[in-house]
Formats: structure tokens, sequence, C-alpha cells
């Protein structure tokens, strides 16, 4: 069934408010058989809502507006609707005892206003709201179903749950549902996985019964699988075979599924191997000890961290020695390694990070320019190093650059022999 | 003139993404003397672009579409757009030469599908990414105005102050323009925040001819003044006298101004006062170096951090005594101090900064429950130490305590005499 969502309201269209709503809607009603097709956000002006109403008629069979019930001037979406529906509007007298009972619980007058909140088109289900006073509505008009709920997120989000989704589970014909699953990768840049993905897999996903689609959520990638089906265990058949083949292609490049970040893989290898890590850093300034740490439960494996900006801190704190750093400079692959063992060493860890680069907007000479950066790695078993060029400006590049040097262990505690 | 902006995605409007662009163009938009009345979503579907892409083309004076520029197989948003007004597609040289230039400085080999991205309808203009890979478009389509931006809202941001903007403003006939003060705070819950504008200071903001209004940006708040004026001028002379009106009552909460950040501000404060500053942290694991080191030129003042998350680390490399861990415990005021000192005297930098705390979920007792945190700032001049508690989860956690240790500084490097 194709869904549609209708944000009401001047604050939402003047961007005074970001419409959350709609992307938690769109997600909770695919977990609800319906597939959201299209979003809007319209002033409080009857003729746009009209036209929007109308529209949304036209289109899917079942169309979701919050905002514009509460108790205020500039809250009629259920008299348009009304209007729309071809209906007058009557007292729900249970509401009104609600409301009536909410003020004299609280020693005030009820208003006029307050009143309003208890109208509602003729004909159709008044849905409860159990955090606030403006209750929500459900009608059918013809062969599309309408629910109306308030703008406010915590008062939608229980209505959904508690009154719309037991309607919606029960209605026949829905079909099927989209399921999702997310790979996760990181190391091949978006344009790169793309050919993969489309001269090499699409068609074979495509055959699945899958399709496949990616995000990017810079520094990392995801790959979408979507797949159709009755319910998740006929959907996950396809997803499964799906996953197959993509893996197959871009295995090495996937480093989880769903939400899971770099850190929290890598923490999990490290804790499933019994491994504690240090790091040293220059250019990503603690970005990397931080995202590490971001892990509930990292202190089970991370030791400790330092940055050192300085080559004075370099040498103090991780041992590095003058003449490297004289010889072959601060950024290079020597100092990268020097740097990882010494923190290895200094904190009696199983693996040291060594990370040394230049972030830039200064700083870059025509041999090392802004962006050229080395990642160490080093473990007893043997010490890995490699040169990058991220010329991505300040940000984006202390951000890749952690992921990269998350990913290089990532890949190492893979292949060490358990 | 009337605005609407299109967001164009299957991300969008399956909820992966919550669409922010169109909350963060729709007050950029005004500001340029445009009013939006209406936000869409649609999924990348040629038959769906185009039917909104005919209901903008019928009801606004600009449409502003974002999304579906990149490089990849779901990118096609100019072809539909070419479709619809009528045009075929051209190659636009000066970017397939950026593009080539961009790929041969990765040293990577350029993809058919990069260069998709130089492809545009005929006619028009091409709007320069300073922050990526592809371009955005502006087209005249009868009396309608179509802009087409990346989703990406750095990218998207980039492109409508510096390439957009300009055509926008110099179109005739927009009436008063709005103009926007934004001044950056931090300490002062967002409830009460609202309590003291709300009652003592709106009245006053509204007779002085600016209208207020606040955001949250977790951890700060924006209070943010606008004001009407036909130009810059006379919107700023509304605008100054309110801006007098709130630092009078919540001058010490204000750190900065525009998009300031507190790192910026503090590294400020520091190169003006030719002061070095090194960092010992543990709950915060790193952010905090991190952030001081967002700020480009960080080197000059930042001199070097440390992780410490274990025992050992604030022992061996803080030289925090064995007595104190022992007494007080590592989440102590006492230690706080002794790790900003111990940095302090070890880097000799003028400032130490010391934090040690609970970021949870677990680790947490009933004397110091999870959310538990000391910082603590050494200078030569004297030392200072603040305990607070914030119970807001690990993420915000980390983020509002790195916020309160910057801002401890701020507030002693202010009152330090210079």
């Amino acid at each position: 069934m194709n869904a549609e969502i209708i944000a009401i309201g001047n604050e939402v269209v003047d961007g005074s408010v970001v419409n959350t709503n709609a992307s938690y809607l769109s997600q909770e009603l695919r977990r609800l058989g319906m597939r959201v097709r299209f979003h809007a956000a319209v002033p409080d002006d009857e003729a746009l809502m009209l036209d929007a109403f109308g529209r949304a008629q036209g289109r899917s069979q079942l169309v979701l507006v919050t905002g514009g019930l509460g108790p205020t001037v500039d809250d009629f979406t259920l008299e348009v609707a009304a209007k729309f529906f071809g209906k007058g509007m009557t007292v729900h007298e249970p509401s009104l005892a609600r409301i009536r009972g909410f003020f004299s619980k609280l020693g005030r007058a009820m208003t006029p206003n307050q009143e309003r909140q208890a109208l509602f088109p003729e004909g159709g289900t008044v849905l409860e709201n159990p955090v606030g006073s403006a209750s929500g509505f459900y009608f059918q008009n013809g062969a599309v179903h309408w629910a109306f709920f308030p703008g406010v997120p915590a008062e939608m989000r229980a209505m959904l749950a508690q009154s719309l989704a037991p309607i919606l589970r029960a209605l026949p014909g829905k079909g099927e549902f989209e399921f999702l699953k997310v790979l996760r990768c990181f190391g091949l840049p978006e344009g790169q996985m793309d050919d993969v993905l489309r001269s090499e897999l699409k068609g074979r996903v495509d055959l699945l019964g899958a399709k496949l689609g990616f995000r990017v959520r810079f520094p990392t990638v995801d790959i979408r699988l979507y797949a159709l089906g009755r319910d998740e265990r006929q959907a996950e058949e396809k997803l499964q075979a799906a996953e197959a083949a993509v893996r197959e292609k871009l295995g090495e490049y996937i480093f989880g599924t769903g939400e899971e970040t770099l850190e929290a893989v890598v923490g999990r290898l490290l804790k499933e191997r019994r491994l504690k890590v240090a790091v040293a850093e220059s250019c990503t300034g603690g970005l990397l000890a931080s995202s590490l740490t971001d892990v509930p439960g990292a202190s089970e494996y991370f030791i400790e961290g330092v940055v050192s900006y300085s080559n004075e801190a370099k040498s103090d704190l991780l041992r590095v020695r003058r003449e490297t750093l004289e010889s072959f400079g601060a950024v290079s692959r020597e100092t990268a390694l020097e740097m990882a063992s010494g923190i290895m060493l200094r904190s009696r860890a199983d693996i040291g990070i060594g990370v040394t680069g230049i972030a830039g907007p200064s700083g870059g000479s025509e041999e090392k320019p802004v962006g050229t950066v080395h990642i160490a790695v080093t473990h007893p078993a043997g010490e890995w190093e490699h040169r990058y060029f991220f010329p991505f400006g300040r940000e984006r590049f202390k951000a890749i650059v952690v992921a990269a040097a998350l990913d290089r262990v990532r890949r190492i505690l893979l292949a060490l022999p358990q």
C-alpha cells in the first residue's frame, strides 16, 4: 500500500522546526506494510491544505497528516479535513469530558478554544492521545485511509503505536512489505563502488528478487538491499541471496551491517581476541581515541592515547628518535611506525596505532601536500604502514583518516591467526 | 516571492535520512526575500519527480531542488529536469576539466559515471560546488526560477551562499528582507533560557523592532534575533539594540556569534594571549583534544593531549600520585587537578586541562553516578575545579563535557589579567 505524509504548520514550512516526524513515520509505516512515496509540508493555509489533500486522495492508499490539532486559532486541520470529506463537525462527548476533567484537575476554567479540541468530522474514529490534550482522528474516505495526529513528536509517536498501528495491521490486502538490509562499507570511493555494483552486480541482484541502492555516510558508504515479501522470512531469503552476491564482489570492503560502526566492529574484534590497543596520533588530534572510546565498554580494550602535536611530545612521550624526526620528518613512514611501537611498548598494549599527517589548510609541501597521512599498526606478529592522500579539507580529513586507521586494524585483526 | 523546496531521494522518503535541508533552506531563503510555502520529498522515480516539478512550476516563483546530482545511477535529477524543461543534456567543459583535475590529483582513473557529473540541461547556469564534486544548476523556466543542489548538507549550504544567493539578491521586486543575528550560548539549560527570554526579554526586544527565537544545537543554544529591513544597514540598527538588551541579561553565557564554535573562541583567546595548552582527559576519550585541534592553526597553541583511560596511564604519563587515586578515586576533584597540573608541567604548557568522569552506561556508583565529571584547569596564576552531573547518555555526555571544559577555559582566560 502506498502512503504519504503531510505536515501542516507555518513553523515547519518557514524552517523554524525540522520535520523529524516525516522520517520517523516513514520508517514505522514500512514496518506496518506501508510504502511511503511522498512527503509534503504546507503552511496553515486552507487553500494549500485542500490542494495537498486532493493530491493525496488521488495517489495514496494511506495519508498521514501531522499538525494543526491543538487548541489555538491556527489549528484547523480537522475543519479543513471535514470540508474536504464533505462532512460536518460534531462534538465527541468522551473527548469533551476528558478535556473538562483535565482542566478541573488543574483548577482552571476551560476556554472555548479548549472545547474546540472535542470537535471532529462526522464519521470516523477518534484516536486517543495518551500523552497530551489533542486527540487524533481516523477516517476512511472512499478507498483511502486518513489519519490525523498532533505535530508534537512524543504525542504523534504514542498515538501511532497505541491507536493507529492496530488499525493498519488489520487492514486487508496490504500485499507485500518491504524489508531492508544495510551493508556498511569503507575503502572504495562511491563512484568506483557504483561501477562494480552496476556493471557486475545489479543484474544478478535483480535476478535474485532484491533491489540495490546505496547511500554515502562520509567517510563510509552503505549498500542498501531491499526486498518485498509477505513476511520477514520470505524477504529474508531474497536478501540473503543478494547479500551473498554483493559480498562475493565487495566482501573485503564490508565492515558491518545495519547500524554498526567501524569503531564498534574493531572493539568487538579486540574483545573477542582479548587484545588491548593504544594509539598515538597527531593530525587526527584525538579523534581516533575518541572514536574508539565512543563504544560502551571500551575500557576493556582501550588503554591510552597520546595526541602528539609537537615534536617534543613525539620524542618525550612516544620515544620517537630525534634522528628519525630529523631525517624523515614528522610526517613519514618511519615516524608513524615509531609512534605506533612507542605507544604499544609504553602502555604494554598488544596493538599500537600511529597516525601522522597534514590536516591543513597550511603546512603542506610539494613532496608532502596537505592531505598526506601515514598510518602504522604494530603488533608482536608484525608491523604495517600505509600512506594515504585525502585532500578533503580539515574536518573531512580527520574523519576519513580515523576510518582508514580503524579499517586497517580491522583487516589486520581478521588476518591474524587466532 | 513564493518559493518551494523539493527533496529527491528514496533515502528521504523512506525515512533513512531526516530532511534537515528543507528547514535550513527555508530559513536562509527568508533572508533572501523569499517566502517558502511548500516542502515536498519524492523518491528517485521519474514519474513522481515530473509530477512534483509540474505542480511547483504552477504555484511558485522559485523552486529549489536538492538531491540526485551525484555520480551514481540513481542520481538523475538533472535528466528529469531537462525533460521537464524540454531541453537536451550537454557537456559543461569547465566541470569536466575540474572533475578530471580532481581525479588526476588523486592519481585515480576517472570513470564514465564521474563524467555524468559534467552533463547539464542546455541553457541555464552551472553553480560551482566549492566543497564536493557535483555541481549545481540554475535555470529560468518561463517566470519560474529553478535551482538544483546536491543533497549533501555541507555542499548544499556552501552552494547556496556562494552561487545562488547573489542571483536571488539581484532579482527585482522582493520588498523587505529578513536579517538574522545569532548569539551562541552555553551553560544555561534551554528551559531556563526560555524563561528569561520570554518573561524578561521578549517584550523589550519586540519594542526594539526585532524578533527573538532560539534553537538548541546540543550542547549549545543559539539565540536568534530577526529584523526586517530594505537593506542590511536598516536591519542592523534594530539587531544591535536587541543584542544589547539580550547581552545585558545573558552576557556571560554568550560565547560567540554567527557560526563561531567554542573551540574557535578558546583558540582565538589563547593566540591573543600567546598561551599554550595541553590536555589530559579520561571520560571524553580524546574528544576534548580533537575539538581543540579542529581549528585550523591549532598547532600554534595546542601542545599535546593524553587520553588516560587506565590508572597506569594516569600515574605514568601524568604523574597522578597513586595515593591520590587510592584515597579519592580516579573520578575526583583531586585526580582532575593532578591530571591538569601533570600535563601542564610535563609539556611545559601555560594551561593544563584535566577531565575525569563516568560516561557510562556502566561504572557508576551511588556516590558517583554515571554522568559525574570533574573538570580542572591549572595555570601558574591559579587552579580551578568544578564538578558537574550530565546524565545524558554516553554520546551526549562526551559532547557536553567537552563544551563545559572549553567554556571553563574561556571564562578563565577572559578573567586572567593580560
